[in-house]
């Protein structure tokens, strides 16, 4: 089948872009000495897990406890869960455990670990960090790490009790700069924040196996990783504006993308009308920090995914994208009923309104890969 | 089952309140002598379409052929697909045809007017005006509404050959002031506009039925339809921040919201966070035109549906809410693990990322509504 003989809209996986974006991570983290754990948030794909764990189905970050259950049922059995869990969920974490998955769980609570060491299961924890993100996490050298891994008896086996296994952090404010130094600043202090946090708890006499960290930005362009046992980027499986707006990636290295078709002229307000609007594409708009221009999404060819000169979805609505037009001649170039091709903005967003790829071999569509949404 | 003991996080529904916005409007269409076809595009839930056509599962509006399909699937057999139709997707409208929907098709295009004039199936479609949202939609007054119009036969027979069954407008500015008057102002220029089309058309030979107006809050406030046949509002099902920013509806009117756990307190940071983020709310912020401190949610008591006193979602990733806090108070309050509800800014884009409503009668849970997603 054709790409364009796909109904719109629909999400699109360039299988080649895919492949290289795997690799250039692969390598990356090989020249490092760190194992590879992507976090299959954006991907939400066994297909695409596969491939991101050079298809040995070990080692994965997921953020919902969903996701965990649906890459367990394709082989994937050491599943690191990385949103602070609750007590309430523990039950579930263990049913996962008990059908073979080796967990690992984060807090950044104390209340939680002590939740967690009295639960009974002998889950693996991972103390969460905070290296300057300040979203999650506690201070690598505060009272709370302290507090958190006294929870835990120092001598507990890994899976006859509940440990504190690890420390794990998150740069996600590398996507907040556009400057590969700035990336670089931000993952030596990613890591010097964790590796330090590994040291206080080694010194109080915990076996910390895993010291993790690395965003997409962070693992890309880090010179050192001594002390890391692991990355976890997610979005540089696709990529998408937003990486692209930072200088991450090119825009060629995008792999997701929307079909739509244009179901509308209206010359008077200047526009051109797609069937994709904000369910479609998403209401992100983190390019905009440094590419105010692309609003929703850039407007690319349909069969070459080249830009269509300077057409951007300016505007949203539940199913309708709004695309301004300043040159008369974008309303004949994209007549009504064709189609063209949407980069988004944010990936992980995007890709979350849909229950499946169309994978793409260039222009022709070679299968379907399905994703696992909710929660 | 009780509320806080459903899973985080879980789309909630409050029958209650539905059941008295759908009273609301139906009144109001009822008062006005016009049809309410409910536009589900807002519900995608055919338990919700029931209540929303008083039990008829008659005469409603949606916005994909995917939700036509599903409600024709639930004795819905009264469609108007209200996004604008491209020739590629004539053969998918005519299946439903075929099924035996009766099935109402949009455009605002002279060439799709013409494909659907020559595809062969009987269609009914509706000439889209534009009233002044800009969006999609010819002018009333204008040369394209006759283009339109020339492809099809005065004379033909509903059901025997395709025709221009009506016309039909949205005013989706009317989502963009927060005066009823002003509201009530958009009201009469969206009647105006389109009666007046229907008028041409009908000076022109055509037989114009359907003359389609009535967002949520013009259909509300409009003092007037003359001239009107039916309502197509959405949102009202629910109501959302977006709409009680606008003074169409109040905070409890709001029947939708997302039960969320708190995972985590960043005192440092003057944060707690939920599990509840982008994906679970969305990231649109329509209410913020009016209510900027709402950011992409209002945090509620989980028991009560009560504001906890001044606190929103006002940062969101993919699965984490971040909730400003300045009083110190919150974090005793809300401890980690502890569940609340958010009311969200724009029900319809929320709804989405959800397979399924928890149906709420008080703090009950008495069952679980079905919903369609996806194109």
């Amino acid at each position: 089948m054709h790409v364009t003989d796909l109904p719109t809209p629909s999400l699109l996986l360039d299988k080649a872009r895919l492949t290289a974006n795997v690799d250039r991570m692969l390598k990356k983290a090989e020249s490092l000495g760190v194992a590879l754990r992507p976090h299959l948030k954006t991907a939400k794909s066994a297909a695409v897990g596969t491939l991101a764990t050079d298809k040995l189905r070990y080692g994965i970050t997921v953020s919902t406890l969903k996701e965990a259950s649906y890459f367990a049922d394709h082989g994937f059995l050491d599943i690191t869960y990385a949103v602070g869990i609750v007590p309430a969920k523990l039950d579930e974490a263990a049913h996962l455990m008990d059908r073979g998955v080796e967990l690992k769980i984060i807090t950044d609570s104390p209340d939680v670990a002590r939740a967690v060491a009295a639960h009974g299961a002998p889950f693996d924890l991972l103390a969460e960090i905070d290296c300057g993100d300040h979203r999650g996490g506690v201070p690598a050298d505060g009272e709370e790490l302290m507090e958190i891994a006294a929870a835990f008896r120092t001598d507990a086996e890994p899976g006859q009790a509940p440990r504190l296994a690890g420390v794990l952090t998150h740069a996600g404010h590398s996507y907040g700069v556009n400057s590969i130094a700035e990336i670089e600043k931000i993952a030596e202090e990613e890591r010097l924040a964790v590796v330090g946090a590994a040291e206080r708890l080694r010194a109080a006499g915990h076996q910390i196996d895993i010291v993790s960290a690395g965003s997409t930005p962070t693992a890309l362009f880090s010179k050192d990783a001594t002390g890391l046992t692991e990355y976890r980027p997610g979005v540089f499986v696709f990529f998408d504006l937003d990486q692209q707006s930072r200088g991450v990636c090119d825009r060629s290295d995008i792999a997701v993308s929307v079909l739509a078709s244009v179901i509308g002229h209206n010359k008077a307000a200047g526009k051109i009308l797609l069937d994709s609007g904000g369910l479609a594409l998403s209401k992100d708009r983190g390019a905009n920090a440094f590419r105010p221009e692309v609003g929703y999404g850039e407007v690319c060819d349909a069969e070459t995914a080249e830009p269509v000169g300077g057409l951007y979805v300016s505007g949203v609505s539940q199913e309708h994208g709004h695309v301004a037009v300043t040159d008369p001649a974008a309303y004949e170039k994209l007549p009504v009923g064709s189609k063209v091709r949407i980069l988004p903005n944010h990936a992980c967003m995007t890709a979350a309104a849909y229950d499946a790829y169309g994978i793409l071999e260039g222009t022709e569509v070679v299968g379907t890969w399905d994703r696992v949404n909710g929660w």
